[in-house]
């Protein structure tokens, strides 16, 4: 057996990057030869947190049976959304808060998966049941990924165990959870420096729905009406994207973090089945969703039963 | 919500049931609603262990959907071996040791898998973590479970924590381990009074590999020439069982727990591939593989890699 690989989702999210780090911390702690890497760069919110508390990025790797045969999932099962040689390799472990799909093994794992904010809140239990110790530079990642992925604890994807744990992450981490977690998510809500192709593939994933490819892209941000005047530009570079990659629908997911609303661009075919999911009617081709902010929770649920139902 | 139904796998065995009923009863403690069902009646060892530590069986449920929308499944993942109706109910627990694969999910779930010899090894972490206690006559069924799986330890999935968890349990259950454990596998080696069709569905299980559909049945005993003279009859049921449930092989493993060498007799097409998966040569139309006792870790994954691969 080579090293054991550990990495979190394409198009890495703080979670994703943050999970394959205290993963492998924990590994390594327990005797396991393990590595992070991940399937990307950080985005500007995760450079912002392994800045702040001094760690590297993970390695980017393309693929990974080249280097080893087993691997570590952290944040995702789905083979879409994970390397391009999975099938090659074999998963070991998977820590992971989403829905089991397109996920299969020929032998049994461990495979950790519970319904809660982010991956990081159940790490932080495997920590304590292995009473291994929580490094300050470490616990930091973690709790900014819990941040991430709850809005500081606005989505409602949010437990209370994710706001028990980031507390006590907050501790060892040493920092004021709303003075930095503020910080932090604003520093991924700079959008003008980006073109429409990075915008719409910066926090994307894929999801195979009733025989349907769907591309769903979220786009965090404190002024939704900036955003939208790049919208021609924003809807060429998704049709381009659905050409390319075989998309049927691109979802593009504009979320105001300070007013927790959603509003849906959707590009591509079956734009009916898109708004009667959300049980919604489009204004200007736009549907907009008050207290929507959970790709997971509020958008992928009910798009998975208007196209498989 | 309705109640929460907790069930293992169809065919039960000692740890299907058993597991049904410890977790059912740590989430009761836990304030859930939840009952133990099985889907089928206890087998012979089993019933053993139920008399022995003067429990019920569980009510046997052939649908769910008619009683509740929410199921916790137990050592098993798998549609083909859980409830006829699973696609109309949502699945909010998992716990299990094997492999994952035809399973997905809407939603984000517990998931709690990990490669033990048996699933109540990690049902007792659950009720450690949770900081709950066991009653005697629970932790009898728990104990049961895990040397049924591991046949008293000797099987190659067997675990440090199936042993370790085992001897503890012993201790909550007032048994000596290995006298009970000796009683108890006996208890389930009694074949002279079933029928070949009661026989090789006693402990049976569908894969789908690569197109193909297997059923995989399994029989302990301490006799094996003694059920091979009854072979004639045990190729005519399986041939019935392929024609009537459209399997295109039907392997029947059969299990000496002293010796812990199995003999495979195999039904159907491909039978050169089901040779080709143990690198073995048939003699008599039958296999004969020393050291091999585990249907999870000895014969479906290499079944799985000579038909997928």
């Amino acid at each position: 057996m080579g090293k054991l690989l550990v990495f979190g989702h394409q198009n890495p999210d703080t979670d994703a990057i943050a999970s394959a780090i205290s993963f492998a911390y924990l590994q390594n702690q327990l005797g396991v030869e393990a590595e992070a890497v991940a399937l990307g760069t950080p985005n500007e919110e995760t450079q912002y947190a392994l800045n702040y508390f001094k760690k590297d990025a993970p390695r980017v790797v393309e693929t990974v049976a080249n280097e080893t045969d087993q691997v570590a999932l952290m944040d995702h099962c789905e083979a879409q959304q994970s390397v391009s040689d999975i099938q090659d390799v074999e998963v070991k472990f998977v820590v992971d808060h989403h829905r089991i799909a397109n996920f299969q093994t020929a032998n049994p794992l461990y495979y950790r998966a519970e319904p809660v904010g982010c991956t990081n809140t159940i790490i932080y239990k495997l920590y304590k049941e292995n009473d291994v110790e929580i490094p300050a530079s470490i616990a930091g990642l973690m709790v900014s990924a819990i941040i991430s992925d709850t809005l500081l604890f606005k989505s409602p994807t949010c437990t209370k165990q994710d706001i028990v744990v980031a507390t006590e992450l907050s501790t060892i981490a040493g920092i004021d959870l709303n003075t930095y977690g503020l910080d932090m998510l604003k520093a991924g809500t700079n959008l003008s420096n980006k073109s429409e192709e990075v915008l719409i593939d910066l926090d994307a994933k894929s999801f195979t729905m009733g025989g349907k490819n769907l591309r769903i892209a979220q786009v965090n941000t404190v002024d939704v009406p900036e955003l939208l005047e790049r919208r021609a530009a924003l809807v060429a570079a998704m049709s381009a994207s659905n050409a390319a990659n075989n998309y049927d629908i691109f979802v593009l997911v504009i979320t105001d973090i300070l007013t927790s609303e959603s509003t849906i661009l959707p590009v591509g075919t079956d734009l009916d089945t898109v708004a009667e999911a959300f049980n919604a009617s489009y204004q200007d081709g736009l549907l907009v969703l008050p207290g929507v902010v959970s790709r997971k929770k509020q958008v992928v649920p009910p798009l998975t039963n208007a196209f498989e139902g």
